[in-house]
């Protein structure tokens, strides 16, 4: 038994949604989940496939990154999700995948345009994509200045990691959070929905517009915010 | 029990569908099933998994809208709905989903043209792609708006309902209806099925042709109308 | 029992086929087996559900169309069959779908180039694609004319059923056929993947090159005539 | 009992992923798995099915393409399996496949570019594709020859096989190798991954760019190399 037993769970178990929602190949992904009070997260130890993966190898880090629990080696992206869990203090869930059509965009180091109310029903943005780092920031220590490249990419943007909780980091991969793990394993599928449609909506209209304002914010105002009214109360 | 019943397990069932069907992803969609001599109809409540449903989730609404039965609050596009319900007599099953390839047209502000039998074995027009609504209907009673989107779309189309049995709402996502929720259903599938092919023909042959009038008249009347010969009797 | 036992059950598993390799939606398919001694072939009954289908509800029909044996009606497509059959006498196997990717190749009007060895595998010539037959046709014996067309565009292309045992029935769907039901439903897997890796083939390459003579010479020989060495003896 | 069991089971297991990652329809792959101090290797046996492949079906083949145990004909292509063993002295185990995008590369006769890390993860190069070979060598010995075309292919673009663990061979489909057999699958289902998501990529924008060398070199050292730090110790 261990104060972490409850995250490390969480994190399984959000770990283990990835490939049943086909969002990743092998290894191709990892999530964490995170406990404010006790400053750490839990998160998927590296390179181990899913069928082998249980509750209790999942690897306790604090937000600095270093490893405070467990026998494995953590995630190569760990660093990654330490610097976002420790400059945005809402969020309890972080998911990295490679998933093909996201995966694509950031290739395309395109930002997905708004077409339609299932992004509207999520974001009122574009889901932004982060320009690949400079050489020296690649160089450097990668997976720590990607966290940054997230936060500083959002900054520039003047967008709010609590209003786009997805997000391509550049010839890279998708990137989501949430408030829970599970939210930020639901935000992957949906981008990954999300991108596949904007991909197919391009296809079928090369010059398709842009959602309108008026139906972008009716959209996202029926499953956020005060007046919201989608599910249950 | 209650007079409900029946109608509730219909709904359930034809909910069900979609996620069998790999028409809906988490709760993206919602089918609702009618009873004209009880003057309701019964529907998914909202935002509920499909793996959490159950028939006596079921929520009971008359055709303005008003629930009727159950403890949870109805879908969202409860409204539409109605609006449908209440102005098609002939129909007693309606679907919204969000599926892949129908909502990509939807977003490009396209008719699915008809391209092949597939397509005319079901309809004789184009899918039709209604306009988005102006910025003061959105504002205003929004789902309630959408059901008189889709009827005056078809109006205007000079469709009527009973031939034309799915829609797109444009920059949103498809709307199906039939004699039953089942039937609904399957005209959901059908269409994404359309869709999807619509979407590789013209990639295939970027000016591709409409089917030509004989053989749209052919194939429809293969399926429907008094010299229809397929199925069985 | 019934003469008619070992086709009907041959039809009932070449029928189950289809849906478990993923060729049809719904009933948007059908399979038929003959028998040449008895002059007959056993087809799916029209409009039947995959689930509901069992090898005695197969239809026993003569190569004119005539039912011989049986309580339901036969596929809407049945008299294609028969013509079939009744013209290329060394078939004994015939299978319609509607597959993805085989029929956008049919609505496009275009016949399937020979980009690959995994075509060449099987057939030496670019997949036919017959064009829409004529309005007086259509509003004939549609079904009956629809054999024609298909042996017609082979004539036409001077192209052997016994080497081409695929083909593409303009703004329709696909047909294939072989020495058994099996053969059959085996070529009509075999044509949606062509279809499909051709369509991204262009995509990938627009100005795409058809396969040289020698490679689809090599390719077809290593697995038919004399000389082929690919199977078990 | 036999010496060569534990390769006839490592090539069954390996063959028998094949249609679980979805990389082959029917019989169209192979998976061989090498012995280097019997010097032969395991292979499958030609056109089985793979739902009727046992360990025991394995065929055993030296390195220059001679069987030496079983009562099976070996793959058609055991004797490109033999070259390759023959000349690359490091690889255990080698997949070929027609796998959906990876094939349609090949058709293009296009090299699939490096967009993202997901390629750089697993090399630094371009997924070469050699180009088609000469008709006399065609006419020759074909399977033979596909491994020297395989082998010049790398030597001519400076690559070499433990660096680059995959390859398309032009107008015909990928091979994959790697130190196991298991690794040579892995290796064939990321190659598909990589195809479809470049394919995917330039649709999205015609004009992608590579990745940048720090991305490459940074991507490929994480998981290769003296200072990796991908996975377990």
């Amino acid at each position: 038994m261990s104060k972490y037993d409850y995250i490390k769970e969480e994190a399984f178990k959000a770990n283990m949604q990835l490939p049943e929602l086909k969002l990743v190949l092998f290894t191709f992904g990892n999530v964490s989940a995170a406990d404010r009070n006790l400053g750490v997260f839990a998160i998927k130890p590296s390179g181990v496939p899913y069928e082998e993966l249980s509750a209790d190898k999942m690897v306790i880090v604090d937000f600095d990154g270093k490893t405070v629990e467990g026998d494995l080696r953590p995630s190569s992206d760990t660093l990654t999700h330490a610097v976002l869990y420790k400059h945005w203090e809402k969020i309890n869930g972080i998911v990295h995948t490679h998933s093909t059509y996201a995966t694509a965009w950031a290739q395309s180091l395109r930002d997905i345009p708004i077409y339609g109310t299932t992004h509207a029903d999520h974001t009122t943005a574009d889901i932004p994509c982060a320009a690949p780092m400079n050489d020296e920031m690649i160089k450097g220590n990668y997976e720590y200045e990607t966290g940054f490249q997230i936060i500083n990419a959002l900054k520039e943007k003047k967008l709010s990691y609590e209003d786009v909780e997805m997000m391509l980091v550049g010839n890279h991969a998708p990137f989501t959070w949430g408030k829970t793990a599970a939210k930020a394993v639901y935000n992957s599928a949906v981008l990954e929905e999300i991108a596949k449609m904007a991909y197919i909506t391009e296809s079928i209209k090369a010059d398709a517009l842009r959602l309108k304002d008026a139906l972008i914010k009716k959209h996202f105002e029926r499953k956020h915010g005060p007046d919201s009214y989608y599910g249950q109360v």
